[in-house]
């Protein structure tokens, strides 16, 4: 598509000669732009849509590369992506070898850190700043972040190191009201105080006002309370979580005001404070569907623009870990699910709705939903922690010590297992696998269907010690029929050869099967700890090999292996996993087939060639 | 010992019955007791020294166990232990089969979740307080939790998520102007002017007075003011950071005066939103020596109570890394040390002196550490994150997401790897080689002397990748002498039998040789990735036993076994490492003893006794 200004922007100085009218036609186009990729290629759009003005008046105020622009999440980063050289290529985002769908600094000197996961960004901001200082580099350190992010703990790790005495530190709070639910706790409620506040500046200049009209005695009063450090000015002043971290608060301001927006973004500038600003923005803004349902919006697949995009058609494991957490709610009066801002990703919508006093969103905060889940669980309670792997890397801690330590049952329910797809490196489910099994105590399971996935929620109900459930985004990927049992692994066929193998890639050995002779494929149902049963088993075979969707080191390839050569038995032995490396993005599909895991390259690998 | 009223107290009925000034003499007690049994076991001092009084005060008016009370850290849960029954077995805190000197639920009913990590006691007791609520058990939840945990991001996430809308959730915050270094960042600022304000109550009737003396207008304006939710009120009231996350703020109030403390104790078991009550402590109160010095006394080895405690007389692994990073400081204007509020403890006191504008304590926030370290090295600084092994662990996802990813030369000082003794559980450092080594790109090394742990730092300063240098708690265990080399393994004398294994083990090892025919020993230097010139060395022996002081599920062990089986090379292979428990306290040498890792072990296992 060739549009009249964004065409031509090949550098942020092209957005700085344009008008503000002409900006306004800029955004406008960024947006058919954004949504017309989007629709083609899924991706986030609703809070996109959000930040084109913002983003637009950044780059008519700082001057990047030079002044280090970070968005966090980088759910926010598409119109930084066009507006930095990046439009040619941008309807390759989210596809294999094309542009990231987050900031990445290895495919643009415009992306400052790499980004993806929540709450993080002040933190890499404030290293950046301090390299450029001590470096005397100069420059500004700019970081958006959204209002959910704030729920994250590392803000405030952030917030109270970076927050005195520097100045050239900008912080951009992009309130939306929203984070990908519904944004949740008592910081939402306090952003929602600040919205209505007018600035101190104006709130001061009212009260003022207001007090020398007085007569006799207003002048005197005004002075009194505001020329002198009065306790008064300080609370006035101080009256935010901001000021309290040591951060001049500036806002809020109109997020879709490109004129506004300049004329703060360069008051920020000129402070020798950390400066905050509240921007206010609308989650969709500009197409109509997503702005009127902006959490629908957050990450979507390919749709139709006219018609706009169908949710909920197809079932997904998220769906059935979902409708099984009701089911088991009805029954047991102790099930409690809790989600890290998640509800409708993780399939808990209708667990909030029904079952509302045993439903928790704590917010961005897997490390909060760990330990909470120990609490619940140490005074009885049945908790469900169900958050997506790759998140789940933030509570490793806290799965050892608050919950192992005490050997309390929690259950992790872990979406989005293995492989994702488009998002990329920093959202890839591999490690689940390896970091959970060094918990001591802690129980894993990785079924391969929907069925399974059931069966094993149910038998939890009676667990009296930590696990994990993991399961794969999507859909089931189940070929072939098989029956779902309650042991720890099975055996289908016959050979000399074994393949072993578990969760989602146990349909396509399966199906391998049929074009394989002298064959058996045993599918593990409990991954860790292995069953003493297995070694038996594998005696009985001369060559193994292992499929593992999930990063080598510390897999369950390699503790079997350890376990078979320890046992002193002879076989061959042939592990396939993801070989220490980070998956970029592609579908599913395809990085399956790339690492090996699909159907063809399992008979390829057995057969040898 | 034999006390007055201290022996006496079987359970916190006993406190109940005490008057006041017998509660003072009891107080006086507890102290003269803890000094004398840390005096002798070592411990935490002068934080249990600084919340006798506040722990007096809590069990005069709470009902432990019905009432749950949890210290964050457990660095102040003495007092508590002392008075929860607990007294006669005091002497034994520390030691092996003894008492915990940290809070265990397996130790009391009083001790409702385990503790040692800092900052998640909030979400532990909202865990705790919502499982009561939701079982209809009634009671309340206590949190005590020092003000250098509120460096902590966990503390906002908790906050955040249970600051509405609930009675009986009480939290005190044990201000003592100090973590374990001194506090640091803009919160330490905000308390500092919190600790200076009255309470709102006192604050607005001095207004109200002042304004109300002012003839015609004062009633009006004072009413306008206070009487209607006017956006001054608002701003007075939720002045503070803990109003902000939806808290009732109490205080400050004198944590050493016992009748203030029940009084607002009682005060706040009658508010209907969850209440923050700031106290004031004094670390180390009662005591010249830790009340002088409070940071010394924070953990201390045994002393003489007479003469004070004797610091830094032998030298360890952390003052080694320390003294190598000023060299290293001084050559390479790029070094910059991390702490995450352990400057003392890793050693980097000198550091913080001497390059100050390169030294980063960033408070309780082992994830913002990390990332932060993440945004120094990629603008080109060369960051070195001293921190404790267990403590690493909550840094976890920010290691993959903040630096592997992008492949940045963070270098992270690995201390109290391995076990650590007294401290027991929840810090011995006994995962961080297997978490560590799922990161795809990290490189580990595990030196087992000084001259080597100096040689890998200076080594790095020309790595391009992250790497950790792990080295264990206190001092060199070298009985033997040996060189250090740049090579990735190292072979000492020949056999048929091949000992392998890495840091303090080896030294074990070394002298097992001289006890053992027909066997080497191979010293990994760089453990993960495994060289591949390690199998053509593996190749030559008939017997491998690897020794591993660290977690076996996920460990080298695992790692180099599977490489063996994948390599079809023929050997029988055992394995000794920590099978997969957590480690409880006892010397270090007991522990190294009871899991097969000290010299005799070495030898029994080697000879298959």
């Amino acid at each position: 598509m060739k549009y009249k200004f964004l065409s031509n922007i090949k550098s942020p100085d092209d957005v700085k000669k344009l008008e503000y009218s002409e900006l306004e036609t800029l955004c406008e186009e960024i947006r058919a732009c954004m949504i017309d990729t989007v629709s083609k290629n899924g991706g986030h759009l609703a809070s996109n849509l959000g930040t084109v003005e913002l983003t637009v008046a950044l780059h008519k105020v700082f001057d990047s590369p030079r002044d280090s622009i970070l968005f966090d999440v980088g759910h926010q980063c598409y119109t930084h992506k066009l507006l930095t050289g990046r439009f040619d290529r941008f309807s390759t985002i989210r596809t294999e070898n094309g542009l990231s769908g987050f900031m990445r600094p290895d495919e643009s000197v415009h992306d400052p850190f790499v980004t993806g996961h929540s709450s993080n960004s002040i933190s890499a901001s404030y290293g950046i700043y301090k390299a450029k200082t001590l470096k005397g580099d100069g420059g500004y350190a700019v970081t958006v972040i959204g209002d959910g992010a704030l729920t994250g703990g590392m803000v405030y790790e952030a917030l109270n190191n970076s927050g005195s005495g520097h100045r050239n530190f900008i912080v951009i709070l992009n309130d939306n009201k929203m984070s990908i639910s519904r944004n949740v706790g008592s910081l939402a409620k306090h952003l929602t105080v600040m919205r209505s506040k007018k600035s101190y500046r104006k709130f001061k200049h009212g009260i003022k006002v207001f007090l020398e009209k007085i007569p006799f005695c207003g002048k005197f009063l005004s002075d009194k309370l505001f020329k002198s450090k009065t306790m008064i000015k300080n609370a006035i002043y101080k009256s935010n979580l901001f000021e309290s971290m040591g951060f001049n608060y500036l806002g809020p301001v109109d997020g879709h005001n490109i004129e506004r927006l300049v004329n703060i973004f360069n008051i920020a500038k000129s402070e020798t404070r950390p400066v905050l600003i509240h921007a206010l923005t609308t989650k969709g803004k500009g197409y109509g569907f997503a702005e009127n349902a902006p959490q629908n919006y957050h990450g979507v697949s390919s749709f139709d623009v006219e018609q706009g995009a169908e949710f909920g058609s197809i079932k997904t494991f998220s769906d059935v870990c979902g409708d099984t957490l009701c089911k088991m709610a009805e029954i047991d009066k102790d099930v409690c699910a809790i989600t890290a801002a998640m509800t409708s990703g993780t399939g808990l919508g209708e667990f909030s709705k029904k079952y509302h006093n045993r439903f928790f969103d704590v917010g961005i905060a897997e490390e909060h939903a760990a330990t909470f889940s120990g609490g619940l669980a140490i005074k009885g309670m049945k908790p469900y922690f169900v958050v997506y792997s790759s998140f789940l890397q933030r509570a490793y801690d806290q799965i050892l010590h608050d919950i192992a330590v005490a050997g309390v049952p929690v259950r992790l329910c872990v979406d989005r297992a293995g492989i994702v797809g488009e998002d990329g490196e920093t959202h890839q489910g591999l490690f689940d696998v390896a970091f959970l099994s060094t918990v001591p105590g802690m129980n894993i399971y990785s079924p391969a269907s929907f069925s399974e996935l059931e069966n094993l929620l149910l038998k939890s109900l009676n667990f009296d010690f930590p696990c994990a459930i993991r399961y794969p985004r999507g859909i089931e990927n189940s070929s072939i029929d098989y029956r779902t049992t309650d042991n720890d692994f099975d055996v289908f066929g016959s050979g000399d050869n074994l393949i072993v193998t578990y969760g989602r890639v146990f349909d396509n050995a399966l199906v391998a099967l049929d074009s394989l002779e002298n064959t058996a494929v045993l599918k593990l149902n409990k991954i860790y700890p292995l069953s003493d049963d297995l070694l038996l088993e594998i005696k009985k075979y001369k060559n193994i090999f292992f499929f593992e969707e999930g990063i080598k080191s510390g897999g369950i390839g390699e503790k079997l292996g350890a376990k078979i050569l320890e046992a002193d038995i002879s076989v061959s032995y042939k592990v396939t996993a993801i070989n220490n490396e980070f998956v970029p993005a592609a579908t599913t599909k395809s990085s399956l087939q790339k690492y090996g895991l699909d159907t063809q390259s399992i008979i390829n690998t057995v057969k040898g060639e």
